[in-house]
Order: C-alpha cells, then structure tokens, then sequence
C-alpha cells in the first residue's frame, strides 16, 4: 500500500517549523518573565505580546485581545455580533469553519462570490441596494481559504466605502497575510479605515510559529474589544500566558522572520510543484495560482462529480476536501487542494494519483 | 505608605512555582514529540496528556477531555447541560465565577447550605423531597472556593445516592486536591460511583504546575464527553498543545509531585501564620482551618458590615474577597481571605491591619 498522500489539512509540516527556536524562546520566556508567565494574567492577553501586536497594527492596546487561537477569536466575535436571525455576507467559498460557526448561531448567511480578485463588490452592492443589511461582512484577503485568492486594492477600497455607506463592520480574517512568496503585499483593510471603526482584524501565529501554540488574535474598536474581554474573562479568566510568552519571545527575538522567510520558500516550492504536475497530469484542471498561503482551488470541467473523485482519489491513498464542503450548495465540481503539508515529491505522486482517479470517474 | 497585602486572589505566590522544572519540561517536550506539540492536534487534548489523566482516574481516554483550563471546560459543560430556566443546586457559598456562568445562561440556582463537612445533603433531600429537579448539583469537594471546607466521606456517599434517586448529575469540581497539607485524603465522588454515570469531574494543573499554563480537564460519560469535544472543536479546533506538552512532561518526569510538596508545606505554613494572627489580633473572627488548599472562610459577628470593612480595610492597604459575592443574598458579614498569594510575614502584618480596620468600624 503506497503512503497516504493529504491535501486535505491547511497545516504546515513539521519540516518548516523552528523547534530550537520554540525551545529557545520557552526558556527566554520563564527566565525573563516568571511571574508575567505563570500567573493568571487576564482575559486581553499577555500584556507584552498584546503590546507588540498593538504597535504592529498601529493602534492602541485597549483595540486588541489575545486568544487561545484565532477560531476562539471569531468565536467571541460571532457570540457577540450575531443573533439568530441576522444576516452576514460572506464569500463563496469560504472557510469551512467560518461557515459552520454562523450558521450554527442561526445566521443568515449571505455568500457573495469570490473572483481571483477577491469578493464579487458588484454582486455585493446591488444586495445591499436590494436591501441586504449585514451585520458584518467575513472577508478573507489574502490566499483566501479554499481559493488562494487575494483581494486587490481597489476590491479593499470599494469594500470599506459599502461598510461605510451601508453601515457594516467588515471582519477582516487575515491569517495567512504573512505567508505570501511572490508580488506585492497590500494594505490591510484595517489599516486603510485608520479610525473609521468599521473594520474587526483577526490574525494568528498557526502559520508564523506553529498552529499546536494555539495564539491569535482580534484588532477593533476599543468597545467591542472591551465587550469581548469579559467575555473572555467569564469563558476563561485569562488565555494561556505560558504559549503568549514564548509567541512573544519568538517575536522580539527576530526568529519570527527567520520563520516566516522558510515557511515562504517552501510554500513557494511547493506551489510550483503543485501547478507543474496539474498542468502535467491533469490538464483539465482548472486554477490560478496562489501568491501565498497554503491552498488552491481547484475547477473540474462542468459535470465532474468531485463527490465521486474523493472516493476514488481515496482508493489511491489521496485526500482532499470537496469544494461543495465550503459552500451553502453547488461547488460540485471543485475541490480544495491544501499544498502546506507536503513535500513537491509528494506533491508531484499525490497528483499523478489524482490525475488517475479522474481518469476512472 | 505600606506595600499593599492581597488576600483577595486565589493564586500562588511566585515562589512556589517551578520555574526551573517548567523550562525542563518545555525543552523535553519540543525534543520529545515536536510534531505532537507544534500540530493542530485534536479537541480532547494532547493525546499522552490524555491518556495519563485517564489512567490516573482509572477510566477510559473517551471518558477524558483537557481543555484550556479548567474555566473553560465549565463553560462547555454549562452550554451543553443548561438551558434557561433549568434547576442547577450549588453550595452556599460557591465560587463566584461559577455562579456568574449559571446565572448568566438564565440557570434557576438553588443554594443549599456548605456546613464545615460539606453541602447540607439533608437540606438537598429535603429540597429533591420539595420537587426540585436539579440538571446537576455543583460540588467542590476538597478545601472548597470560597470557605476551604471538605466533602466527608458519608456526604459523598449520601450525594451519590441522591444522585441516582432522582436522576441528577454530581459536577465534581475538584481543582485543589491534591494540595491537602493534614487529614486523610478521601475518594473522589468519581471512583465511588464507579460505571454509575452520575459523575462530571473537572480539575486543573493551575495549582500543581501554574495557573498562566491554562490546562483543566474533564471526565465524565463518554457520549457527554463526546458532545463536548465536538464543541470544543468548533470553538477551537484544538486547545494549546505546546502548553500540555509542558504539563505533559511535568507530570511524567516526577515534577510534579515534588511541587505538590513545595506549595502543600508552603500553604501550611500559611494557614498557621492567618489562624495564629486571627487569634491574636482578631479574636471575634470564626473560622474551620482548612485541611488544604487556597482559601479560609471568616464569619464576623451578626451584622459587622464586611461591605464598610473592604472599605476600611483597602484604605490600610489589605484586601480580601467580601462574602456576598458568593452567594446570592446575605453573607454580609462574612468574607474569604486567600492564603495561597502571601507569605506568613505578610499574613500577620495584613491581618494586623484588618483587625485595625475592624476596631475602625
């Protein structure tokens, strides 16, 4: 039996992640903050490493909360923003998760459809000219999870001018802004509102130090913020202060970079690895490829069953996640094809096996 | 002015924390299993860390989920079990933040008296008797939040047949155990009850390792586990792997033990020094020394009002936790001073500026 090959799971492989700096970093963390580190803490975060990420983003410490990962952060988020019944636009696809979390709380979820651009804002602005009234909108920007696409200025711009007029908060899910290998970063939508109020921004340290550390994050107005720590306070009394100590360690000390600059090249790699063996393999496959990140979509020809082909890639001991599981409805014949976890050697049989599935359908 | 004495906080002092012990642990644990503790890992916890608490509480690992902290394991279990307008019966008094998490889900709390050897068991029968139906019956059974008091054996007994009588669930809620100092220790309610179901048992390593590592647990049934753990994913996927990787290490390594005996003999010296300076300088002061843990209750005499006495007592810089935020009406004269934070120095000299604010009233 051949090794199982998984595009399925957005997550690095452990070759790509700095285990002597984490080791580092700990033992940084207990000598120089013993008490900060040990003790209860509150619910905002580990104060030096909220303080970091506030002077990263250019804001003040009162509009940022630390959490045990950022899902615990949109969690917070939606138990406080949404009530049964409101609407939320989101894109289609998008994050799994995400979808889960708002449906679960009996929203009413709008997809927009997401172009290689980002967001449809044309189709967004005639819905809300229709009458759609959002409590926010989620948007991924960079590397979108499923799609890999990237959401250009202009996009960005239109988008905080419809918040604007429309009255919305956009809830900017930003994980992968970092992991990006090629062309040029853009502003973030948080950044381009400066104090306009309309934009929530969540990111985490899963892509940059590892996701097993658990550490994200929310920059806001400073009363949602604040609404959000009691939250936190009552769910938890304080996020652990033992994995903010050594995110922030591994911050300060520069091997955030370091990590980031490896996590980058290999991705990048494994992006042209992946897109080589499509166009090889399985030429009916249609993508564009990712700037960044760990994912990308792919489109079937009209008609493919990706139900069928998941079934029959797994009697060949490959996965992935089917397009359809990132959508309200349709998306059948798609798929996700995560790239973070594996190797180009990998890459390069997991689409040949792939490519041989497609052929049985 | 005098540096201020906090008896407020239930949390250790920094010296009786093993700093040293915690950087060991974290560099073992990123050598040891660096996939395992950098990974997303799962919503039970960190697979080892699991499996070890299961076989301390002799039951299966499906049986076992760790969370980040113990807090945090109370709110899945609260979101899963209550609904508004359910009957949940606790101790009177109980911890604050319990109270606060069944209030605020719209619970209907029923406070049955806490006597020196634990919850007035014939009181509950007497209620149970009355009609109520309670979802659970919060328990802390050793060195209780807020008053120290401990479960006998006979009321353990006593509380798992009224368990099984009327069809309620005991939440054991059992953080300090292991920090008992004089007595003998009694079973849990979970191994009384063996495969009778009537258990949810929840502890934590803040008290053992440190309070900023934020790693608790469950045990209960497994199919309540289970629905757990489900939440648990959708709130977080996983909960931080690198910190029970650190707890993880901690306890196997035989750590652990030893800073059982550090904070124990350290805590006894403790309540020695507040029942000695009690006895001194505020003889009108009744209390039960406790056999263990953090925290002592005071009862003043009927009608000392404890609100004006924080008031007092804050302005000679010493502060404690007044009693009415333990239960839902009454306690006024009443309080809880945490020993766990202050060294016997500090105790003294704190409770000579009590009973100066006392005299004051």
């Amino acid at each position: 039996m051949a090794d199982s090959i998984s595009f399925a799971r957005g997550a690095p492989s452990l070759d790509i992640i700095d285990i002597e700096g984490l080791k580092a970093s700990a033992t940084e963390s207990f000598s120089e903050d013993p008490g900060g580190v040990t003790g209860y803490g509150t619910a905002g975060g580990y104060a030096p490493l909220r303080k970091w990420i506030a002077e990263r983003h250019g804001v003040g410490v009162e509009q940022v909360i630390v959490t045990n990962g950022s899902m615990q952060a949109d969690a917070f988020l939606f138990d406080e923003l949404v009530q049964a019944g409101d609407s939320v636009a989101v894109e289609r696809p998008t994050y799994d998760r995400t979808l889960l979390g708002l449906l679960e709380r009996g929203a009413d979820v709008k997809m927009i459809e997401l172009e290689p651009d980002g967001i449809d804002t044309a189709a967004l602005r005639a819905e809300l000219e229709a009458g759609l009234r959002p409590r926010f909108a989620h948007i991924i920007p960079n590397f979108q999870n499923p799609a890999g696409y990237t959401l250009s200025q202009a996009k960005r711009e239109e988008l905080l001018a419809l918040a604007a007029e429309y009255d919305f908060l956009i809830f900017e899910d930003d994980p992968y802004i970092e992991i990006r290998f090629t062309g040029e970063p853009l502003p973030t939508m948080l950044s381009l509102d400066g104090d306009g109020g309309h934009v929530v921004y969540a990111s985490s340290f899963s892509k940059t130090v590892c996701p097993g550390i658990r550490v994200g994050y929310l920059v806001g107005p400073a009363p949602l913020i604040k609404e959000i720590t009691t939250a936190a306070t009552n769910t938890y009394i304080s996020p652990d202060m033992v994995a903010q100590g050594i995110v922030y360690q591994f911050c300060v000390s520069g091997r955030i970079e370091q990590s980031v600059k490896t996590v980058s090249a290999a991705l990048a790699d494994r992006v042209a690895a992946l897109t080589a063996a499509l166009d090889e393999h399985l030429p009916d496959a249609k993508y564009n490829a990712p700037e960044g990140g760990y994912f990308m979509w792919v489109e079937l020809p009209e008609g493919t069953d990706v139900a069928a082909l998941e079934q029959a890639a797994a009697e060949r001991d490959v996965v992935f996640v089917k397009g359809e599981d990132f959508v309200i409805e349709g998306a059948t014949n798609q798929l996700r094809l995560a790239y973070s976890g594996v190797t180009p050697a990998q890459i390069s049989e997991g689409i040949e096996r792939l490519a041989d599935a497609y052929r049985s359908l």
